[in-house]
C-alpha cells in the first residue's frame, strides 16, 4: 500500500513524513519547490496541485491507496480572507475525486477549527458550523462535498479540524516564529494583549495525531488539539523567558484581529477514544524546544 | 454592459436567451455542441466549462459585466447522486472567480430546492440547509463559497433555489417529457402514485424570473417557484387529458425515489417583494402548451 502526502515540505508535512517514513510503507510526497528536503524513504514528486493536468498525471502514475492532503493556501496574514482559498477548494476536490476514481481507499484531509461558529469556549465535532472567515467557509464547503463523495464511493475519509499548531519551522510571520525572531535579534516584539485562549498543539504531536488518524479507521470530522486552553500571553511569556528577553515584549502593541474569538479549545474525546491519541508535549516544553530549534538554526 | 449565459442551449437557457436578446444588450452564450441554436442577438462561444484553460480564454476575451450560470451536470436519473457533481462545484467556483477577477459586477447562479433539509411543507430561504442528495450537497457548498467570495469582492451575487421546472424541450427522461412521449406513441406511461406535492414552474415563467433577478439588485439566496403546490398526479392527469389517453397511465408502476420528500413548495415572498416577479402560467395551461409543443415537433 502506498501513501501520498501533499504539503509534504510544509510545517506539518515535514515531521509527518519523518514519522511515516519509519513504517517502511511506499511513501510519496508532493512538492512545488525545485529542491525538496532529503528524507530517507520518501519519493518526491514535483506537482502543482492547482493545475489539473499535473494532478491527473501524478495520480495516474502513483495510484496511491492512501492520501494525506495538507496543502492549501497558507500565506500568513492573508489566508483568513484571501480569494485564493477558492482555488484550493477546487484543487482539493479535484485531487480527491481523481484519487477515488483511481481506486484510493482512505484519505485524511486537513480541515480547521475555523469551520465552527466561534460562539462558545469548547468545541465538539457536532458544534454548529458557521465559519466567520473565507478560510473557514472554504474548508467547510470542501468537507461537505468531500465527505459525501467518499461515503457514496465507499472510501474512508477522515477530516481533521486542526486547532493551533506551533513549533519549529513555522511559516514566517506566525506568532511564535516572529516573537522568537525579534527577541533573538534583540528587537522589540509587538503583540496583542494576549488574553485570547487557544488550544495550542506542538507540531510533533500534531504529526503523531495525523499518523494515528491515517492508521485508524475513523471517518468524518475529528478535532485535533490537546483539549487544553492556554492564553496566548502564556505562550509568548514562555518564549521570552526561554530567551531571557521579557523586556522586549510589547503587550497590546498589536490590535486583536477583528472577529477573533476569545476562546477556542477542542473537545478531543473523539481523538482520544477512537484514535487513542494523546499529546506528549506541554506548552512550556514545546516552546522551549522551538526556541532551541531557532538557536540551533542561527548558529 | 455584456452578459454571459452558460447552459445557454439548455431547457431553461434557450427561453432565457430569447428574453434577454430582446433587451439589445451585448449577449454571449456558451455551448458545448458543434451547432448551437440560431438566435438573433446571441453570440455563441464554444467552451468546455470543465476545462480550466478554455474558461480562462473565454473570460479574458469577453470580460463580461454580468453572468448567468446555468450549466451543470443534469443527466436525468443520475444527477441526484453522481460524482460528476463534484467537477461542477470546481467548474462553477473557477468560472465565478475568473469572472470576478476580470471585473465582473453581477452574477446569477442556479441553485436548487435540494439544498434544503427536506423536512417540512413549505420552504423560506432561511429554512435549514441539510441536503439529502449529492446534487444538493454540491450546489449548497458551491453557494457557501460563491457568496463569500462575491461579498468579499464587492460583487453582487444572487443564488436561485429553483423548484420544479417543466415545459417544452425538457431533457429526455424527465417526468412530463416521458409521459407525453409515451402517450403520443400510444404506449403505456408507468408513473408513481403521484401523491407527492411539488412547486411546478413553467419554464417560460422560470426564464422570466431569471431575467427579472438579473435586472434586480437582489443578493443572496432566493426561491424560484410559484408558491403553489400541485400533486404530481394532477400534472400527469393534465397531460393525459390533453392527449385524451388517460387509459395508458399506469399509476404506481414506478416506486417513489428513496428519501423523496412528500411536499416541496417554495415560499416565494422574497421573489415577489424584492424582484416583483409573479408567475403567469398555471399548471393546466403550462402542460397544455407543453403538449402542443410536442405535437408540433412530431409533425
Amino acid at each position: 500500500m502506498s501513501v501520498l502526502v501533499t504539503g509534504g515540505g510544509g510545517f506539518l508535512g515535514a515531521p509527518l513524513l519523518e514519522l511515516l517514513s519509519a513504517s517502511g510503507e511506499e511513501l510519496h510526497a508532493v512538492h512545488k519547490r525545485p529542491h525538496p528536503p532529503q528524507l530517507a524513504g520518501v519519493q518526491w514528486h514535483r506537482c502543482d496541485l492547482l493545475d489539473a493536468a499535473s494532478v491527473e498525471r501524478l495520480i495516474a502514475e502513483l495510484v496511491p491507496a492512501r492520501l494525506v492532503h495538507l496543502a492549501w493556501y497558507v500565506e500568513h496574514g492573508k489566508y483568513w480572507q484571501a480569494p485564493e482559498n477558492v482555488a484550493w477548494v477546487e484543487a482539493t476536490l479535484r485531487l480527491l475525486r481523481l484519487f477515488i476514481a483511481a481506486g484510493g481507499r482512505r484519505a485524511v484531509l486537513a480541515g480547521t477549527c475555523a469551520e465552527y461558529a466561534w460562539s462558545r469556549e469548547r468545541y465538539s465535532e457536532t458544534a454548529p458550523l458557521v465559519p466567520a472567515t473565507m478560510y473557514g467557509v472554504a474548508k467547510n464547503a470542501t468537507r461537505e462535498v468531500a465527505e459525501r463523495l467518499a461515503v457514496d464511493a465507499g472510501v474512508e475519509l477522515a477530516w481533521t479540524r486542526v486547532f493551533m499548531p506551533y513549533g519549529p519551522a513555522e511559516p514566517p510571520g506566525r506568532l511564535l516564529a516572529s516573537v522568537i525572531g525579534a527577541l533573538m535579534a534583540g528587537r522589540e516584539a509587538p503583540v496583542t494583549e494576549g488574553t485570547q485562549i487557544r488550544d495550542f498543539i506542538y507540531v510533533d504531536d500534531l504529526a503523531r495525531a495525523f499518523a494515528a488518524i491515517l492508521d485508524s479507521s475513523l471517518q468524518g470530522a475529528v478535532n485535533v488539539g490537546t483539549g487544553e486552553g492556554t492564553q496566548i500571553r502564556a505562550l509568548v511569556e514562555c518564549a521570552a523567558q526561554a530567551l531571557d528577553r521579557d523586556d522586549l515584549v510589547r503587550w497590546g502593541a498589536v490590535p486583536q484581529r477583528e472577529g477573533e474569538p476569545a476562546e477556542l479549545v477542542a473537545d478531543v474525546s473523539r481523538l482520544a477514544e477512537e484514535v487513542g491519541f494523546s499529546p506528549a508535549v506541554g506548552v512550556r516544553e514545546g516552546v522551549e524546544r522551538t526556541v532551541a530549534w531557532w538557536r540551533e538554526r542561527a548558529r
